[in-house]
């Protein structure tokens, strides 16, 4: 029975990790659990799976939570994140929190040796030399969730890491992948939020339809595999059978492939180094699929997956800058505030004007994050 | 340092894996060599290599050889290949030679636990049960060499195999795969060598046309990864890029890649667990390649295969007439006595007279292999 921690348990993966929870009672128990405002289902989740901690995002809510609940306990805020990712009974955290407000709860997890399976990139992104290195030093396992991030990390079982070549990071190119840089210029919102293969947030359907996901990916990658980003390759591949692909010095390519279900690599990431039985999980039948096809990305076509390549290659707050000024871009489209061609190039513009600090600490981290955000409002005054 | 002995150093795939030991000198060393009656291939490999064994098949060629090379052991005959197999300083033998006269010497070495790379599909096919059996008891590793296999067993790196649904070998189609059943009565010899994907000996290509070569591999499948035959199936797919693949219980597939290359498959057996780097080998480039189809096998068209899954449920000797009826006919078919159809014809003929023995001994074996090859060129007298 392993011991769970849950940070963002209401967002899209974090409810699908609930479902997991629900449906492998034996195997897992949900100790402390982080939701943010969205209290009915905070109750559901108490109620199906009786944890014994609570963190909502607001006091009130708390309050209120707690006079309901009075046999569990309840927090709330950023003091709450932390204390549910280190519950004493918690062996593996998952951070499923969007944005980077996980990054505090996440480094006081690793320092107690606690397993992370980390769905949240903008941990890795901003703070990945941090992390690892902590993670290091406290002996804890950073575990992927992301779809590809568990692809290569199954297509890496039992090889040794010094063999590989190449991790090639498979892309569906997102909802406007047919269009050209021209036709972007007049996309709306609702447009971009119909990607074609999965069925995701808000956030990162848009990070997807920009390829600025696929641009944390290849960081992600290169944190979590120690890997140089000359050996990060991003295919697109439109079906999104196969989640990602590893070569080795051979020649030979492992690749992990599967009907797109964000189940799966959340589960293996609860269950490593196991596997289990997925509940109505759909097997893949390729002979019904027919075909799958393969293409080069055109990285002046993708010019956000471009511009991270850029950021990670420079390393440092670049980093932060780049990550925080894609949230907020990503924030004003959605409020149709912005175009959907401005999200790169306010990106931009924030990565030229960007005094680079390396190996920065984690309040320099923070700093810049909001100060960045507060430089993308003043760009679009 | 590996010190391998190899059988069948002058065919198709004993010749690659001399390759590969002449460009890994440092990682393998080839201890004692078996070749057949290509003396001037064998004073190569003598020249190349060094080995202080060499066994070919009659005494006379042994005899000449013996002047030219006072200071090798020079030995000949059946004799010869067990005392190349059962080299002491081995620990680890490769199985190539065609047909099968390898299944004595390699229950020699398999009785001292060295390790077996095995490409010789004959043996497990017929004798399956006895060279698992003494594998075990003498904690002999098994290790494919094929391609299909390796990609399999590499597929399974570092899983559990209790967690393993199901596995999945590909299937080019061989040379016949756009014709139907009835076209493929006036097929020709010349025709059915001219394989899309591989290069390779003429035996196996007839095999690969037939689809018997994917049977005998189901089999192979079975026996080596003891799985019932219900979770082996077979997937066509024309491209030979994915060498085959492994569906997990939460429905996740990983699965080995790579351009056609029987090196890849050959040198990761002599190396494993590890890899080495592949001289000359070339790179996956999927998007070069663009597209990978996948169809299901359509079992009346490929009626060899079906045969062959009948046979593996059978079990015991059947498999041994199945094979010796392949073994006899293919050689007919490619002495133009018989037509192509008529291949499978003979194998439909001989295992429906058989009369079945279950978990014969070696010398039942060896005598229905003998008896079938008799009963099948009766057959078209």
């Amino acid at each position: 029975m392993k011991k769970i921690s849950l940070l963002g348990a209401t967002g899209s993966i974090g409810l699908q990790t609930i479902d997991i929870l629900k449906a492998q009672k034996e195997a897992f128990q949900l100790v402390a659990v982080s939701s943010g405002r969205n209290i009915e289902a905070t109750k559901q989740i108490i109620d199906d799976l009786q944890p014994q901690l609570v963190s909502v995002q607001d006091a009130e809510d708390a309050r209120r939570l707690q006079q309901e609940y009075p046999h569990i306990e309840i927090t709330y805020g950023a003091q709450g994140l932390v204390d549910v990712a280190t519950h004493p009974e918690t062996t593996m955290l998952v951070n499923a929190v969007l944005g980077s407000v996980g990054l505090e709860s996440t480094l006081a997890a690793i320092r107690m040796g606690k397993t992370i399976a980390i769905a949240n990139k903008e941990t890795l992104v901003t703070a990945g030399h941090l992390v690892m290195a902590e993670a290091r030093k406290y002996n804890a396992a950073i575990l992927p969730v992301d779809s590809e991030h568990s692809a290569l990390f199954q297509s890496m079982n039992g090889e040794n890491p010094k063999n590989i070549e190449r991790l090639i990071l498979t892309a569906s190119g997102g909802s406007f992948r047919d269009r050209s840089r021209e036709e972007l210029q007049h996309v709306t919102v609702k447009d971009a939020l119909n990607h074609p293969n999965w069925s995701m947030g808000a956030k990162i359907t848009i990070d997807s339809a920009t390829m600025m996901n696929k641009g944390l990916e290849v960081i992600e990658a290169h944190v979590l595999f120690n890997m140089p980003y000359d050996k990060i390759d991003v295919l697109l591949h439109r079906e999104s059978i196969i989640h990602s692909l590893v070569e080795y010095h051979d020649t030979s390519v492992i690749a992990q492939l599967g009907t797109p279900d964000m189940r799966v690599p959340i589960q293996y990431a609860l269950s490593y180094p196991e596997r289990l039985p997925l509940q109505g999980g759909q097997p893949l039948n390729l002979a019904q699929i027919g075909q799958l096809s393969f293409k080069e990305v055109d990285i002046e076509r993708f010019k956000a997956l471009k511009l991270a390549y850029e950021a990670g290659r420079a390393g440092g707050t670049m980093l932060t800058a780049m990550n925080a000024a894609n949230e907020a871009a990503v924030s004003l489209f959605l409020q149709e505030k912005i175009t959907f061609v401005q999200i790169e190039e306010l990106i931009e513009r924030v990565m030229h004007a960007h005094n680079n600090v390396l190996l920065p600490d984690l309040e320099t981290i923070l700093h810049v994050d909001n100060e960045t955000r507060k430089i993308v409002l003043d760009m679009v005054k």
